[in-house]
């Protein structure tokens, strides 16, 4: 695999950075990776573990310089921190970002970057309930998608560089409208999320039923959920309040279907219920199919860090 | 491992009552096992798969003479099996059962047993999304909860009897109170399911995004809910028409958190939201630390059958 890009900066250090480090190393895409985050901390184990090869106690001296820079923090973060790098942007340069998000963050960043600088923004549609610089692990984009949604006129070259980067990884590539992606996402991702710390929190404030029992026999399910809800608190609130319309449009939906379902329960309608699941298990197949997922356990990951 | 039953009858030959013969096997702890089931193809499988050493074409002959006979299926139909088998049970036998709901079971059922005969109600808190006489496997107990509702006076000896049998499958035992283990379920099992097929159902009826982008894109969360979805249909028709009213009120409250969580969103109440997500996070700590799942991948299910 040859070197796409001579120098990448990471601005942010988690488990999608993380990851990436680790995919550009196994694959040498990269011939040098810089990276930045706020917490000393977070440089210090990033440069130990050998994520990077230099850290920089600010992000303007982490971009400086690069030919790629990662946006990997969260996207409430990404207006400040596209203002102090945009100075220090060499001329050629690719910005990209990993938000969940996508017009947020078009908003966000797209007024401070300069001419000559070409701005495609992404999304990895990949992740574990670990974060921080120690989740990460180089396989994590095999096969998943990563959406990117440049603007009309972004530099053709430049958006296939980057697709070649993440493809190299091991991901499949598409580009779509920063709109769609958000609504698709508030589907498949964001109202799923929410409903599953929602669960959680019903269990949690439950008084009849002790707190051991719920966790002793969650088992039964509800363990998938709390494995949902167990995802980064600061990004995910920060998607909720970044995808505020397409969030609010699908969980209106959502509850006008669960008041649907639960009236069937109330009045005795089995028939309605076991056609809704019948359903639903057709879409389950579909989705392993399109090889999303596999009937296999681990859904496939074989050597997963725990 | 030393024999506990003689003679043990599975009624119902599915992913519960499989892997019930297979642990049984491989720890030999019965000496034969027959079944029953309703469609003749999986009768003749069960035999061709060596599950069971015998098949008969009605529940009655199969219950005729066993020491411990199981009712493996869906709750709906339990009435009627009871009914036939009663007057076929040996003295001093146990009839137990493994469906998701107690109080409904105990209700169909308890009429039916001779004196005699002991009645020790129970539900293994395990399973995955497969179906049939293909889709059992012996570890699928391996430190799962098995749940007994015997009622009051029931002989101790034959529940004792009963929890060394699914101990020795590497199962946990506890005894509860119907009502209760309904409650329970209702909050760990029933509602998440429930919620599962609602979201799954969501993005089925959605058409401004295409099905083929949700299918794709679904290795972002919605991919988790949708294995649940893919449950047994009638199983989880007869849990919710028998476990109504414990459904019923776990969502309500689950409506009302979501709407807290709605108005959060649509005020932008950033601080409310990070809260409760930290909050969700500790239960997910929780359920690890009592061993109901694992950080690995797979959940720590080495070896389960695709």
């Amino acid at each position: 695999m040859s070197v796409i890009y001579e120098r990448v900066a990471l601005i942010g250090l988690g488990l999608i950075a993380g990851s990436m480090a680790l995919a550009m190393r196994e694959q040498g895409l990269a011939r040098e990776i810089v990276g930045h985050a706020r917490s000393l901390e977070t440089r210090e184990t990033a440069l130990q573990i050998g994520l990077v090869d230099q850290v920089f106690a600010s992000a303007a001296e982490a971009a400086a310089g690069a030919d790629l820079i990662v946006l990997a923090v969260p996207v409430g973060a990404m207006d400040a921190v596209a203002a102090e790098i945009a100075p220090h942007l060499k001329p050629g340069a690719t910005v990209t970002d990993v938000g969940s998000v996508k017009q947020a963050v078009v908003q966000a960043v797209a007024p401070h970057i300069p001419a000559g600088v070409h701005f495609v923004p992404g999304h990895p549609l990949a992740g574990t309930e670990h974060s921080g610089p120690r989740a990460g692990f180089a396989s994590l984009y095999q096969n998943r998608w990563w959406l990117f949604t440049p603007a009309e006129g972004c530099d053709e070259a430049a958006i296939a560089r980057l697709e070649t980067l993440v493809q190299s990884m091991g991901a499949k590539t598409e580009r779509m409208d920063p709109q769609h992606h958000d609504l698709v996402l508030a589907v498949t991702s964001h109202t799923p999320h929410l409903i599953a710390y929602t669960m959680v929190g019903v269990a949690d404030h439950l008084k009849r039923v002790t707190e051991s029992e719920v966790v002793q026999y969650s088992a039964a399910g509800f363990r998938d959920f709390t494995r949902i809800a167990a995802s980064d608190p600061t990004m995910w609130r920060d998607v909720f309040l970044q995808n505020k319309d397409a969030v609010l449009d699908i969980l209106g939906r959502f509850t006008e279907e669960l008041f649907v379902l639960q009236r069937a329960i109330r009045m005795g309608d089995g028939a309605h219920l076991h056609d809704y699941f019948t359903r639903t298990r057709a879409i389950r197949r579909g989705i392993i199919e399109a090889g999303q997922d596999t009937a296999a356990p681990d859904f496939g990951r074989g050597g997963t860090k725990s």
